[in-house]
């Protein structure tokens, strides 16, 4: 592979954003078909952080952050970097001084499939990185890689410009194009919520609620007391 | 297997749980011999939580919740649910949706060798979840399981009506008829702690307090000095 | 092997190991020329511990923790326990018992390829443990093993009386004898780092800052305009 | 827990554990409802063994093989022996010496959630052992254990005398009293699977065979060109 | 997602494939700029194959292989079946029926990131498979997914269409319109292979045949004795 | 860390390699007292080989195979090269070109803390590899690393020209002063080994020959018949 940059400035509307990131990523992934979701060995660095933004996506060597530097270039405000690797790796490939220089590029979010260090001072910078290791380990700036090219990032597929949606619970991408239905979506699975979520803290049970006890039989379900 | 769930109010009495509950994880795996715990990958969503209750156990298909609903039916105050997988599986089968349900039966917490989602809102309402992964990965509704049949979770052998006792060290399973013995062995346990600790404390060694040189030089032990 | 305690009281400089502890891992990880990190499965039971100290070391045999007791008359104020078994283990070998112990006798932490328990006390007592694992099982005092003996910890070797640093990036071992070289040059970065994120902070780029750009390009780097 | 021998000659039904032999893992686990099967982790250390024979447990401690010696005195002619341990542990505890004792009495098989070791010569005797990994890790004789109690092993439940079935795809345990049952139920399994291989080998699919395309459409499942 | 499948002919050019198979993995890999492997946890069940074909896609749920019998249908002469799984699944949801039923339509191998089972049959067959695992685990039919969509498989994106070469190295996946070019690629590494293997086998040294030494000392390597 | 190669002849006696090839790998380990083992995870890519000779060390960079280059020169005939990461990786790093030029300097195998490719080439040429991983993985040339310094591979301390002794069972690390004393333990316990195989195999109990009745009464064992 030839090593490029692609410079591009295509995003999903801000509105969509906006509202998946109040959604969250259950509900986003919910309203995509339950689809779209990076690996749960990613994990947030600190509890709390729910973001949403247009990816500008790297692919890098392993130990290498040479790329990271160059994608930051390609940043706009609202944007989320999204690191994949050639190949397993979890070295630190980000600190505290990309973070800095991310933020300032107006980045509000970083998704490394790879480590991330200095997390003491990220988390007093309110920096939010979802990634698959912890480490100090330093990286080299050696070989080319590629900016803005379409990467499987922790088992997801990612092209620049799609949404990265990030919370507690994970991460989940949704292509660009469809952000506005996704986001449409959501906000009916969330209008249902606050009604379900009554009956239920009333003590009504699921099976009721959502008509479960035919469907169950059929399937041959059947219960017996404890002798 | 053909899919069941077993109807049992059998619990163990409540002034043992109580007093497990207090214990905590290892003073209660040492007062029953050393046994009994789930494996060290089985970790809680928020540090804190401290609890023990009568299992209601669950067996469900990978990626399929519904037996979790068909098992709160069958919750009394107190009770934990404990949901084992016929397969490894990390899905977020539990969110806060269930958590509402599960709490208005008087559920005191969910213990599940597969994936919970909705960790924030779970945080905040303050119920505790022990989980071998976070993920959003949503389920199906399509293939009943068991409640209430003696199940392997997390490499721990559990009944219905055993005592799950869950804290920041993991999981333990106390056999119900084997609840009060443990209480007592416990305490036990527990009254001879604070006289240990004061002494190590002062700076008492434990070679000497448990009086192991003894032993340690008949094993072979030997001191040298660094040249 | 012969189980042996080798007495020793050999330690860096303290204000080496002072200026260590107040860089961190990752800066002094750099220092040394990018090595001495242990594995990053390592993990702090609470965030925001950081530290530096003598090792004491310890080879213990799997799920047996009467070393430790051992260990412990060795350990002078300042110094960090630091746990290799002879095989892979997760058992909770170190508890509240034991660093109270060590904490009285003046030892500030404790590093350990295994298990270690009771971490919400150990929390509580502000006494910082990096483990492979945290894990309530209980464990025997039947086999020696060795004390002061040079250990493979998590991957690294560590010699008794080496400078153990650990934060929430990890833990990085530096040789007894380069303390104060390394202190030194991590004194140097730190002196440029503060520069650095300044100008980053005001939104000039690495790529510029760190002249990358003609090497990038030497490398076959280019750039493409989305179509 | 007291350690302890169970002194038991309880076994299934030498017809019924032949058949299963015969049968293999995947129709006997079939046979079972899909049940009773150890984590796939579990592998053989040379292909083409398939056994089945009645399980004498074992349950040891991390790196300590002593049960072993203890339970090979209770192994009868077509015995499988089953060791479990208290903990994860990947030592090498069983060699080409037990095994030499082991087949002496008698005995067909290991399985062991634990390493194995001079597999070479295992591999040359023709004696057939599944575990989690192999080592040559030499294991102490300090801390008993327990033999023919039930145990947790690789993730399933085995009582001593239960049939243990293996072969390339794994291990299955079936429980003493459903040996006959199961064993029928296999057998009817076996007659259809040579007339379907039969039609499938002509070409028929399995979604004719099995008239699956009704119930695939009713689900949802849409067909489209590519464009 | 609604489930669907897509019925597509299209394939690469039947010699660009007959080329591939014939390089293997690690050539087509480098051929392809050190790109489109699949994760190397996914291993063969046995020794020696080494195949090329276009890949039929399938996205499964886990424990359900109902879509496996949906996407047979769609096979063509020297076809790959490539299955991926919505979430991390090790059951064995491919057998020695469905390999017969594969073979039959022209099938020549199945690329699985999930597990398989019946391998001592698969290998008698010399049916080849690669997969995550080995597993007897029965699976159910209750869910749809898709066929012949893009999906990513061990970490590779997989299009309907692509060319998959597997051998002993892993599985790379090759874009169905870029296969004549990596084929060519392919030819012009070969032919370079024989003479270095010659020269490296005459004695001569990589240093000196890749004129490796200025790179290494501008680099800053030294050479010392041993004291 | 300056990169650096340090050249040096120094080997254990050939006689006593020549001892530890035909010990192998477990009795080694035994007659070391139980130490010097590399992690299980260390697989060799095909059964039965068994060697032993002195270590070539290699420090190199995640996916940089450019010191292996490097190293070759320093090979000595009987040599096995050894190949520690600075972090952990998978890439194939070693492959049959560079085989054929380890092979013409006369080596005797490879241990490799990484990946490798082209296996079924290497087994053909009956050239020995341990490895953590088989991968296509291609590398890259661009960072030094080291040659003949101390490594840490796969959990193990290797200094140049100790004597490695790798066969099914894995791998084992003397050191070069201890390898007569080694060879000579290992002498005698293989002396020791036929009378207890041909004991055991006549139906004698480790229980009996080790006489180990005692000490497990003693330890607290108790015998009970089932009811």
């Amino acid at each position: 592979m030839t090593p490029v940059v692609i410079r591009t400035k295509k995003r999903a509307p801000a509105a969509a954003m906006a509202a998946l990131a109040e959604f969250g990523v259950s509900t986003t992934h919910e309203a995509m078909g339950r689809s779209g979701l990076m690996k749960p060995y990613m994990r947030p660095i600190y509890a709390g952080a729910q973001i949403a933004g247009g990816a500008v996506t790297v692919l890098a060597q392993p130990g290498d952050n040479w790329m990271i530097h160059v994608a930051i270039e390609q940043v706009q405000p609202g944007d989320v970097l999204v690191v994949a690797c050639t190949t397993d790796n979890t070295d630190g490939m980000f600190g505290d001084l990309l973070a800095t220089s991310l933020k300032a590029r107006g980045g509000v979010g970083l998704v490394i499939d790879a480590g991330v260090r200095d997390v003491r001072i990220l988390t007093q910078m309110g920096f939010p990185v979802w990634s698959r290791a912890i480490s100090a380990k330093g990286t080299v700036k050696a070989t080319p890689g590629s900016v803005n090219v379409p990467v499987v990032c922790a088992g997801a597929l990612v092209h620049p410009g799609d949404v990265i949606v990030a919370d507690d619970d994970g991460i989940v991408v949704v292509p660009r194009l469809d952000a506005e239905a996704v986001a449409e979506a959501g906000r009916e699975r969330e209008a249902n919520e606050g009604e379900k979520r009554r009956r239920l803290a009333s003590g009504e049970l699921g099976l009721d609620m959502y008509a479960m006890r035919e469907g169950l039989t059929k399937a041959g379900l059947v219960y017996r007391d404890d002798e």
